[in-house]
């Protein structure tokens, strides 16, 4: 048996997020029929987690065992003809037998997108979530460094988790503005990508933290507040959960293999 | 009676182009009815051109004229929330009774990205050509410039274009390369980004540019060839007309109306 390991991206738009589900049509569901379409073997895969309804992926990883003699640079490509135009397999490495996508990644990165311009960029309107009206991201951007560091989230979790322990390390956390997009001054300021690395994410995390740093954007928390609310180990302080479409995981990060070729 | 003028983005990927059809959804449909619920009035709206079936715009511009005494400000908005999420209206201004979208055009710009990586990038595959294969992007670069200035583009015209000339002044025509998404430098050359001015465009020509471009890209063709083809005046010289959907109509500009505002 050789186990593969994938990454994939996906506009998960029109998918019930990525774990198979009795009632709905998944990425998971799509990744497994492509395997079986191209080596007809009923694998399972193993993501490095689920992503929720809406929510998209630059950088997934998954692997899977496989008696298939297929070599491993020429999957992608197969996969991807027999896959829908919203998924695409972009590395496929042979890993050692014990590599396991969740259990051995060291860390992840998620993206989320706000676009604080005056009107909806219509080509990214599924991957950005649209806030009217004015935001001080100046305040956001000192908000979000109280993020790093180890920390129970219990705050920024959904009130549904089911994980024993809701201790986790944020190694790093920034926004970055993009104002290429910008006409005037005035309405227009800019696109927001915040990038969020840690060693795991709670259910929701970085939706509720985006809709805590939206309320600091707002005005109606301060920079400062999110020490306190992070303290409080209850949900009801924080912000609300973001919306799903602007959410994107965008890479996961492995000890054993090269960053440059994966 | 007040002369309307508006600049609209649209995701053209589900729609039969910009222009009314009897048999289809077109961007033409959609805004006059967005208008018709907004000021209860039939209006005829007057565009800068059409785009074909599954072309975008990012400023595609066009005016009416209206009884309606809503301030110019608002209509934006108050069309945004009547239109479906793949058409924004992103200005309004009120113009001088004989502006007319069409015949007052100093010239337009249109861009066409081909995707140069490896693999499709899953949240731009509406709006970007995905070439396989090794290119000559500085061989691209240096065709294109041979397009600038008079010409008859008859070479680069639908052999369905019925207009009596088809003379045409291109002001610019370059290329961007965006390297950001890439990953690989044997596999990934970027996202070409390439953008032509001009004081008019036939039906097709700018597909017909970036397809004839390709060949020069693949070595089928060489920079120099480009010249000969414009004068043979013969649409069989030139290369395959690229697919709609690369193409974003990106601008229209005025001599009316400063262009910072608009």
């Amino acid at each position: 048996m050789r186990n593969l390991c994938m990454k994939v991206s996906y506009d998960g738009t029109h998918y019930n997020g990525f774990q198979t589900q009795p009632d709905g049509r998944t990425i998971q569901d799509q990744l497994e029929k492509a395997i079986k379409m191209l080596s007809d073997e009923d694998v399972k895969i193993i993501a490095s987690g689920r992503t929720d309804a809406g929510v998209h992926a630059y950088g997934q990883v998954f692997n899977f065992l496989t008696q298939s003699h297929i070599p491993v640079e020429r999957w992608p490509m197969a996969l991807n003809t027999r896959l829908p135009d919203d998924i695409v397999v972009r590395e496929a490495i042979e890993v050692p037998e014990l590599f396991h996508a969740r259990y051995s990644a060291k860390q992840k990165t998620y993206r989320y997108t706000v676009n604080a311009n005056q009107f909806i960029d219509v080509f990214q309107r599924h991957t950005q979530f649209h806030h009217h009206g004015k935001l001080n991201i100046e305040a956001m951007q000192r908000a979000i460094k109280h993020f790093i560091g180890t920390y129970d989230f219990t705050s920024f979790a959904s009130r549904r988790s089911t994980k024993t322990s809701h201790i986790r390390t944020l190694f790093d956390a920034y926004m970055v503005v993009d104002k290429s997009m910008c006409r005037s001054s005035t309405y227009d300021q800019g696109v927001i990508h915040t990038y969020v690395t840690g060693s795991g994410f709670l259910q929701h995390m970085v939706r509720i933290m985006m809709g805590t740093l939206l309320e600091v954007g707002e005005g109606k928390k301060s920079p400062d507040d999110i020490t306190a609310i992070i303290a409080a180990e209850d949900r009801s302080k924080a912000g609300p959960t973001a919306v799903s479409k602007g959410l994107i995981l965008w890479d996961v990060e492995y000890n054993d293999f090269p960053k440059k070729t994966f």
